[in-house]
């Protein structure tokens, strides 16, 4: 199993749904930054219940606890802990679901690999492990601010509509049913320096799409015009060079931010689609684990998301600023100028 | 720069297309299996230009060379080397191109990047590097032939069509209006085993599309329904598990083949955009080097690809066989069996 | 900064030694395998002041808690993140160091890379890392044992003595003067299976010396003769091969288990060598950090381990069964036989 | 396997000893520096046996060609890659030798391992491998040069003893009687900035231990004072800080030039054990790979080197300036300072 991400700005995460703990640690992070418990907390709240309607009622309250790393409020260079307790552990009524494989759950596919599988919120397959992405995206949102990079995402469309009431209307409806429904995220990363992303293997959209991919529920990424590509002709596709202001640019930006990889100075844009939530109120033809066919009803108690792409927003931010940073720092080794005390010849 | 992909089975790939040579080191073939140069020509036919009407005309003829890494025509464990010579370097029309800021072309941002940019048929920025991709994929495919695993893509949009005809038809169009157009190809693969791909990172959604929009001129990838799922319930997205024949199966595959990053067994179904060719014999606006507004026409004798998706499609059957020999790979230290001589308790 | 070890059962350790805790991810433990807290702690135990004489004072009765990765005792094939709290954390005596740079002490050295450092206890720099090492090191020996391969490390010279008697005379001479010595560390592991560690790069004795020269302290690895190899001539370091009982092994063991990076099958030796603690009672001369030249003097109530390598036995075995563990699980990849279901033509 | 080594600044070296070639991948060299096949020639040229009295007589005249990465002579930051064709590739003699398992030698694992071994030359296995090292090194040698940064090998002793003139008699002897001697090389670094390696798993001596435990034939690793620090007191070894025309330094350099795993700005000092010659002219009792006890001889016409030790010194500064740059590159990114366009408020 591999539970790192990044290359040179590196996290681990840990933990399972309900556990007694879930944390990350950040490897990599350079000396001498400002953080605080509260710089974490501002981004962990965005994911919190309480501020997203129709999301999952389980009261999280996360507070995410620096176990290390810093010394009188700044990084030293060493690994940064984030540690975030788990409250609201109620095992009971996944007893009940606990011999079913569940119909677009993980516990068929880990029980196939590890022969082994912790049934208690999904253990490690829960979605409560983007929490610690989110933490660790807070300290890179940090660095990102200091080099006055910005990066938005906001949920754009849901059951195939653009308009934010229809939306509403939407998550009502299937809410009421039991049922849930897909959503599309777009980002927008502003202010980017040209020259970020490796030209071949780690090229900028990749790395974006290994991030995002790597989100439960995700199924699709596209940047720029993305799939849309098919319906174009390279003469409407490409975008000009100009000037700007004594700066080179693009007329358009089609693209979405990136030629040959690496990034051109112009808005990086992306959308990445999310599945309907896989739990669901509506009872479900499936198998239990002794290969039954039964149908899995969801305990009533039992929490329901009517669109997972809601609580992905942050997510989506999170991963996309830790594939920012780990970009820039990579960056700063692949040329090495005058000013940085080295002239070649 | 990072020219590596892959964790166990990993490949380096080197050279510009007008440079001498270009090749590629695969490192962590297991020991044992048989393989030869013939084996690799297969491969690399699919994508000379001869085999596909309207690609680029030059006149490529790559013959692979193995230099390294076998024994009486089996892999030793050694990393094996492929070599394939540059023959047809006509630098000529490129003396036109260099000073422009090409639309489309990665030659800005190297230079931002970089400080220093071979323009030679785009130097390491061409899509000739994805012929070292393709030889590398061609020893995957080996692996997976023996495993009994089969990757078929195709292309199966061009212009927004889906009718192999209608594709034809644009094709002729845009090829005569100098033009160029996008595409998308689709990708299954069958037989596999469940339990590939890591549940969290590495999930093989992750993999596959960290691999795809590392191809040239990819925009977007999509597994299962992809960016339909905005439009579907959960209900109708779950897949419901049955029996088949006393083995565990899904009676629907809206999933795409994966659960939780994990092969369900079922086939993996991937589709990936193609931008429009980026280099076409329409003049277009752009800047020189030196910041001046410039019309940049491509030389007449320049080749000209009307639809790059084309000659991806032999690329994305390779960088899929290297994604699956790799997770393959992993897989098998995921749990230790009794079988394997080691029984935990 | 790299905390991480292990390439495929890696870990990453976190914390400094007077913050809130200190702890280490493990990922890649195959599923599977029976653990406990209580197989962490009787390896921690080993390292408790309360076992050895003339080691520091420090009552750590340190207790390693694993917070995931379990299900029912087993290990899931999750990160398994282990966490030991710091209880006896008295900062006090340290505000008299923290002005000097201290003689064999880092944290000259880490101000001129960071910038920043944590006095208090040497923060990061800290041999109280070590606990995290031993305690990922008891998950590596549980496989290890499942394998019937045994670790034994023994310290066999101090001062340069071999003798335990006067070994035990040396100690009690520098405590009393407040001073200090160094020692070696003699290691053995039995019954390993042939054909671990790579060729090239990541031979086994590679990969053991850089896991020892990474432990504080260490000056020196050697393998088999070591440095005596200077002294030997090749007919006699050469091991001749023969039959034992039917199988092939050597007649001597010069070598020290491993030729051309693999182990052979014979008795794996090594020894470290560990300078002499740097944090003694007698004054030194030496700079404060505004450089004013001073003598340093240690507080009377400061701990004081005459002999660094005494603590560090437990800390061999560790690394060394992390090594090996990797090593095993690495070659499982690089051979595929046909009872592993694959046959190759 | 494992054929790469470094983190930024990596290479991955390919090829059997009596093969078509050898070469080296080289990727992570930032773009700009200027390098040349004369460059890389000049230390290829260390290894050649006309420069070197006693050692073997196969006459490489290597010559490395430089296929990638380079546009009008600087590099591009594309992977650089290098190729030295095999000319004096006479596999006849090993026709007698490839039915025993060679004592010292690789073959034995090699077969326990991968169940196959190229036995021509050792294959993989040879100490032509070195070449590439040797050719990569001299990559890394120019950056160093630009930084002002020297390293210096020098065999100081054979069969042990440490006057140049005993040494030539002790070679002479061991030639005539067809056998072998170890030997030990110091190698010094100056003119290091303080502040290179990573403080935990990467430390500087942890990089060049492995570094040079990777070297064929070495079996052991000190820095500084090394295995004699067992004889030392802390009051000894401790080194004193001071300042030498404003600047921090150390009265004495016991530590080697590293505190804490990061250098200080003293010489490193380390020096590695290599053992006798493996291939000696004497027989020796081992067994064929059926099992059979029988003398292996070397055939007369053999190649011959006395002293192993003796070509290794190139490959010693090599590995040394491999693990240097890569180390200068990777202390780039651990902290940012505000003259970086980065301040951290």
């Amino acid at each position: 199993m591999n539970n790192s991400f990044g290359r040179i700005f590196k996290i681990t995460t840990w933990g399972e749904s309900h556990g007694r703990a879930i944390g990350v640690v950040i490897d990599g992070c350079p000396a001498g930054l400002e953080i605080s418990e509260d710089d974490i907390q501002v981004e962990l709240n965005k994911r919190a219940p309480g501020n997203i309607s129709f999301t999952s009622p389980r009261k999280e309250s996360d507070r995410a606890e620096i176990f290390s790393g810093l010394f009188e409020g700044r990084t030293t260079g060493a690994p940064i802990s984030i540690i975030i307790s788990n409250r609201d552990a109620n095992r009971s009524h996944y007893d009940d679901l606990k011999n079913f494989y569940r119909p677009g759950h993980a516990n068929y596919t880990y029980l196939q690999k590890y022969g082994i599988f912790d049934p208690y919120g999904g253990g490690r397959s829960s979605g409560r492990e983007t929490a610690c992405r989110v933490a660790a995206g807070a300290v890179a949102k940090k660095i990102l601010r200091q080099l006055g990079i910005q990066i938005r995402a906001i949920l754009t469309e849901i059951g195939g509509c653009y308009d934010p009431q229809k939306m509403q209307e939407i998550l009502e409806e299937v809410f009421q049913a039991g049922d849930s429904v897909g959503g599309i995220i777009s980002c927008e990363i502003f202010n980017l320096p040209p020259g970020l992303g490796d030209p071949i293997y780690g090229k900028i959209e990749s790395l974006l799409s290994d991030a995002m991919l790597s989100i439960p529920a995700s199924k699709g990424f596209e940047i720029g015009e993305g799939f849309k590509v098919s319906q174009m002709k390279g003469s409407q596709h490409n975008d000009s060079f100009k000037l700007n202001a004594g700066s080179v640019t693009t007329e358009t930006n089609h693209a979405g931010g990136t030629l040959g990889g690496i990034t051109v100075g112009t808005p990086l844009l992306f959308r990445v689609a999310f599945k309907p939530t896989s739990s669901i109120k509506i009872p479900q033809k499936t198998l239990t684990l002794s290969h039954e066919e039964r149908d899995l009803k969801q305990p009533a108690e039992a929490r329901h998301d009517p669109c997972i792409a809601i609580r992905a927003v942050p997510v989506v931010e999170a991963m996309a600023a830790l594939v920012i940073v780990d970009a820039y720092l990579c960056n700063r080794v692949s040329r090495i100028k005058e000013e940085n005390n080295l002239s070649f010849s």
